[in-house]
């Protein structure tokens, strides 16, 4: 009898249910409603525990934890950076996420995430991009064409109106495969031999390479008046993509800046480079675009009320459509003070 | 065609598996085994990544994540403390943990920790009274007949060689439901009705309750000349079982100190109170029992290395033995840049 009751069993959303359940609801409707949660916790910004992510680093990569709770609900994300896995066939970034009911501190939901971090990251940058890029956008550059591409090119559809994508990769084989898999989604998509040409009629560039080092993807002199960058890519100390002149022409909108001074594009700035608050724009505190010249930038690094946002959402779908297993990972017995009575009773089932 | 590649599958231990695996080793031998491991873990103690834990402190109870790594392996426990839950019919602690490998920053093992750290707990402290304890003990009084007196006293069985066990609680019925667990296990047990009558002829004296206050189960008066204190009930700030003069008499021993002052017995005392690091007593570096009337007192609050050991053994016996389901956790597209390919995909079975 070693049945556990129901309070002990944790929904997991394995890989292949996450693949079901996106395909269930529509991979835009469902970028569609994400940023919806994502919006709903900008907006409640102030309210969450905003702790540091808490790394754990080695010479081949990083580990990380990244926690939050908003008092109803906590949830983590367990996450890893590894560059040189690709080079033997693993994956660059795992990840996978726990939701916490905060009252009892029992696990509500266990869920692979490096689909749902895709499609979060995704969810964000169109989200914000909505808020900032100029009205009329209907092109954007794509450049990188990796695991983010395809994500992003259909979020800024689904959310911004977004109907042309100009995509550029140095590897020509990413782009090829960006525009094989975007092909017959409802985007027009147009591959370009060099990032000036990707950008030509772009009011939204978004840079999503994998370079490792403080690299230049966008110079100074190819990013024009009026546009939204859209800026992913630089996520880590020494991880930059944009010339530091473009920083300095633009108006740069970040999630949370002790870690976007660390991690993202701004890490080339001085630490009290002015940055806007995303949050704050969505709220109406703060401006966000003020005019069609403006060049609006986006430092995105990923932060963890994101991945908070896409457990809620994964919680209540899986609440509302299935698309989970039930794990027995909560030891429950009848009496809390006997563990061992429930342990040992499990050795002769009745 | 969903089926995920073997480095995509976790292996997940849960409480059915992890009950058992105990069975099918034995608790007694499973308790020798992990004291070993655990031991092993002490005498690396430095190379060991030691964080703090994270904690998310909410009115009702706390959710902490405990992360260390040894350079080859990163393990983490999901705890949660939550008092009044006992009350709601829920247990006051559970636990979940994960092991990954540092190199790749894959997970290999997710397992259930709630009984693994009453199991882990109990190795520890019999794993240290080992070093401890007067050479002749043979006898413990276990004061507090909660979850942990069952797997505390076997412990010490197993691995210091305690033939009786003396129990009391404030709760006449945790006693019983302890003696009635203990029946047939190979150990005497006396049922007491005070802390004084527990005591008596006692060479190592257990204490785990469950008071949430500044409490005094054992007074200054209480306390002779030559035993071993095993004091684990201590565990967080707020919450001791010692009367400060028992403490200045002792010679205490601790897991990690910088913890151990802010959740131990020893935050009674002045924050410059000498204690002295277990891993350098089994290591040889300091001296553990001097003298037949020294008072000996390991302050134990439960270190992130005990779980890291612990998840370890589980991790070599699931390969060994099974008692595993394996989960599909990670995504694992065949180009590591084609995650969207891989979801495009899964949509149409071929």
């Amino acid at each position: 009898m070693n049945t556990p009751s129901d309070k002990a069993l944790v929904p997991f959303v394995s890989v292949d249910n996450m693949m079901r359940l996106v395909h269930h609801i529509g991979i835009e409707a469902m970028l569609v409603e994400l940023a919806g949660y994502i919006e709903e916790d900008f907006k409640r910004w102030e309210l969450f525990d905003k702790s540091p992510r808490v790394a754990s680093h080695s010479d081949v990569g990083v580990i990380e934890l990244m926690p939050t709770s908003d008092g109803e609900a906590y949830g983590f994300k367990y996450v890893n950076g590894h560059p040189k896995n690709t080079s033997e066939g693993l994956q660059t970034v795992t990840a996978f996420g726990l939701l916490a009911d905060v009252y009892t501190g029992y696990p509500v939901l266990l869920t692979e995430m490096t689909l749902l971090t895709a499609l979060r990251t995704a969810a964000t940058s169109a989200m914000v991009a909505k808020h900032l890029a100029p009205k009329s956008a209907t092109t954007m550059a794509m450049i990188g064409n990796g695991a983010q591409s395809e994500f992003q090119t259909l979020a800024m559809k689904a959310i911004v109106g977004v109907e042309t994508v100009r995509l550029y990769d140095v590897d020509a084989a990413a782009t090829e495969k960006c525009a094989a898999n975007l092909a017959g989604l409802g985007v027009s998509v147009v591959k370009c031999s060099s990032p000036e040409e990707a950008i030509e009629g772009a009011q939204i560039i978004t840079t999503c390479t994998a370079d490792k080092k403080n690299a230049v993807i966008l110079s100074d002199n190819m990013v024009g008046a009026g546009v939204h960058i859209n800026a992913i890519g630089g996520d880590c100390p020494g991880k930059t993509e944009l010339a530091a002149g473009i920083l300095e022409r633009a108006d740069v909108f970040v999630e949370f800046p002790e870690q976007t001074r660390v991690e993202g594009e701004i890490q080339q700035m001085a630490v009290d480079f002015p940055v806007t608050e995303m949050w704050e724009v969505i709220l109406g505190k703060k401006p966000g675009r003020l005019d069609d010249r403006q060049i609006t930038l986006f430092d995105g690094v990923g932060f963890a009320i994101e991945d908070f946002s896409a457990l809620r959402y994964v919680r209540d779908q899986v609440k509302a459509l299935g698309f989970a297993e039930m794990l027995d990972m909560l030891a429950d017995p009848d009496d809390p003070r006997d563990l061992f009575g429930m342990l040992q009773r499990s050795k002769t089932p009745a």
